[in-house]
């Protein structure tokens, strides 16, 4: 069940998911997370709000990135140190997001692989950021 | 439904939540985010890690924050911008999290609200950053 090893990476390398967002989803991050903002669950209310209709939770893209970087790229055995994440345009029921992560930058020393992280629905950017993995290296 | 107005807002303010992190859980956040790195799912797998027994996901902590933000401070109608986090330590199962969101700085000009955010399991940080959140005025 190991992932990729740090000799494994370049630059440039990258992994992705795509994801359609339904009600279910939105409603079971709601109850995992405690966040049951009205904009996520109540599509009466989210008609009043500037997005006119019900969006996802952001970090539920965020839970999209943490999937690809634990499951694909660098998967089993890297521990995530850190993420930023800039939430550009909302997600609606029904959007496809494409998650997508590339590896940006390898510090050889430290074993750190920084990556670009974006989700993007139709070809638009809905986030973007960046993640630092801590990553084995192999016989390690 | 409106939460907190940005005239409500003063640096100093917080909110925080206790989310003891179950094995449902974990296995709920896997299901939405397509997240089964089995660091989290599997028990004898994650006894081999640096770990020794299972973890939850750091963007879990990460829905804990969006929680707090979505629903108390500053809650509905307010928009998120941007999160950083900096995965600290583990989140084991059976951990009480305790999420804290702090304003830390307001801009007037533009209604922006700068937010530390911290995560802490017996007194201790697993995960800190920063949101910035677009906050709704009187009357606006």
């Amino acid at each position: 069940m190991q992932g990729l090893f740090f000799e494994d990476l370049s630059v440039g390398q990258s992994a992705e998911t795509t994801k359609v967002v339904t009600a279910n989803d939105v409603e079971a991050f709601a109850a995992v997370s405690g966040d049951t903002n009205p904009v996520h669950l109540d599509e009466a209310y989210a008609r009043t709000t500037t997005f006119q209709t019900r969006i996802a939770h952001g970090m539920l893209s965020g839970a999209y990135i943490s999937a690809v970087i634990g499951t694909k790229l660098p998967g089993p055995g890297a521990i995530y140190l850190s993420q930023s994440m800039r939430f550009r345009r909302p997600v609606k029921l029904g959007d496809p997001v494409v998650t997508r992560v590339t590896v940006q930058a390898l510090d050889d020393k430290r074993g750190h692989a920084t990556l670009a992280t974006v989700c993007q629905v139709d070809g638009k950017t809905v986030v973007d950021g960046e993640a630092v993995i801590m990553v084995p290296r192999k016989g390690a």
